[in-house]
């Protein structure tokens, strides 16, 4: 409630981010179907023919995870909020919100161009928003709290528009190589395991 | 905890509210189906085949994005809960709930006057509830705080009253024209992309 | 974070079934399915046999939005929490959880009397961890905080078991006659519109 | 917002994860489904046939809610976040949105080796993540508050230690003895309802 200096608190926007993302990585297991009990069935056999889609699964959790940690990051220093604010953010959970259905899509059809791009197309989607997103509010430190030093924007900016650089190659082989596109997107998240510049800034604020 | 002024706090209701929209809105796309593997599937086709049921994901899922501002806007200013709130607040989020079964209908009969009048009747009924709120709330200035002024108050009431009108308008049009009412529902939330005097008022806040 | 007086804060327990009410109260429109598209259907009329779903998803969210504003009630006063809270409100969480099943059961078999049982049941279960978790906490102020006067404590205890008692003849009454039940489950939310003494407490804690 | 010492703060890993737990403990439900109305059936018996289904519901709720009550008692002391935290919950939750799939197995397939293996791995996995994380952030009080003193840091050691030791052994026992593995899982949440150590740490806090 209340603000720092003007303006609608950006707090309820993290509220409502946080449920749609714990929403959408929790329904994701609802493409998951235990098989129907049958006298001859041989479950562990089932559940290996099940594996494209807990491939799928398990990588669009973790992809939601590093969007959500840039969303994190981002909003670490975002200290207000106004409609455009609000918009953007509605953008960016209408392409997450639609993420299980691009995830049942590609674990339904894992070689289909199609299905790999209507994939791809979607994490371009909510990628090209959270750099909107940092450019929109670091503009002239339009939104920004007053630890966000010249330092942090760029940090920030440049791990953004790698992520959004990445997912347009990938959705770019995708036309031509489906498969190595999926690669793609399941070796990405891994760059996010190692810290970067903007963690030594995270980290030293409180110096 | 505590309030203000007594009463209860507001801000339980905003994380019932944010949960229940978080939801409604994630899980509309549960409504998308992925087609069947099949033989001669032609995967492209039939997703666009699917485009009615797409289109109607979007529009609610942008359409409960308006509302959810619009009552962001309201709980702004809202320092006080009292029982009454509650139940409006309940009887709000009933109609918000409903919003998915209402899109699956539209989605499927997408020319069915009787499809169109439940969505827009359940459409209805939320507009209504966010306008009753901020009648009762800002009666005398019951539950707002103290930046509420006059101007903020008459701000809020047009742009609520504004949006009831329009989708009493549409839903009139839905007995008649349930295409034309289509349209206007899915062109609406782009007046809620416009700063209106409201921004103004809490742009300015801090002064 | 912290506590007033030692112990486990309790904002997370609100968060935690402040999200389980959120999902239960939006999940019970999963019941409702839209009709299948086919060439002399009257949608009109395939709604209308709908409406013992309707209705049962209509009772039963206002249901769980009359034990919420019991919980946050409560809550309003409760101060800390420790493992046994915890637990009162895991098993708590638990029939809240179970209700939409029972009111598909319900909305299924409106006439059968064990579907009026489960469903009876499941309230009576969430009435008596609301009406234990009050009993428990209040018990020489245990985790209470300052505001609960002894008028307080009575008030609400007054309510949970009114409550209770309710559900509990409602129960009994299913067992011979499930219609009288269903209707005493549909017509009890009524109750709790109207202000008792406890918002006379609340109301005037600002002072 | 901000933080105790430098770092992120780890308010919005709580609100991720209490919205994770929520749904996945809420949708644990939509495996159990009312049979469909038919002239001749006795609902009683029907109901009587889903028990496994029931039991292993309740089962994973009650076990969900004992690995968030373990996060809870976690997070009390963690004060601070950083890049590795957000990595370890977003593992666990990826075990943790996992659960109500390896339920559904389980429910079907109460007696099959396979199915008790995946449910058993499941919550291993879990289990794991929270040794783990209050391994990390417990060294060196790396990311801990003052509260957490020599004493506090090793009841939670402990008690993560001896859940992962259970849940091994239940895993273990699976390969051989499938029911009893169930049998070891569906008692292992009532350890938790006897304090321990911790909680006597937790209470006196506010000396």
């Amino acid at each position: 409630m209340g603000a720092d200096r003007g303006g609608l608190s950006p707090a309820r926007i993290e509220t409502l981010v946080d449920g749609v993302f714990a929403i959408a990585m929790t329904i994701l297991v609802l493409e998951l179907h235990a098989p129907e009990p049958a006298p001859a069935l041989d479950l562990g056999a089932s559940l290996v023919r099940l594996w494209p889609k807990v491939a799928s699964y398990a990588v669009s959790f973790v992809i939601l995870g590093t969007l959500w940690i840039g969303h994190h990051y981002q909003f670490h220093y975002i200290r207000r909020s106004n409609r455009a604010l609000l918009w953007i953010n509605l953008i960016f959970l209408l392409f997450v919100s639609f993420l299980p259905f691009a995830t049942a899509l590609v674990g339904s059809f894992p070689r289909d161009r199609v299905a790999v791009l209507v994939y791809g197309g979607t994490l371009m989607g909510a990628g090209s928003c959270l750099a909107a997103q940092w450019g929109y509010a670091s503009w002239r430190g339009r939104l920004l709290g007053p630890e966000a030093s010249a330092a942090v924007v760029r940090a920030l900016r440049a791990r953004v528009l790698a992520g959004t650089v990445v997912y347009g190659v990938a959705l770019g082989t995708a036309a031509f190589l489906p498969g190595v596109a999926l690669v793609i997107f399941a070796v990405m998240p891994v760059l996010y395991f190692f810290p970067s510049g903007i963690d030594r800034h995270v980290r030293g604020e409180g110096g």
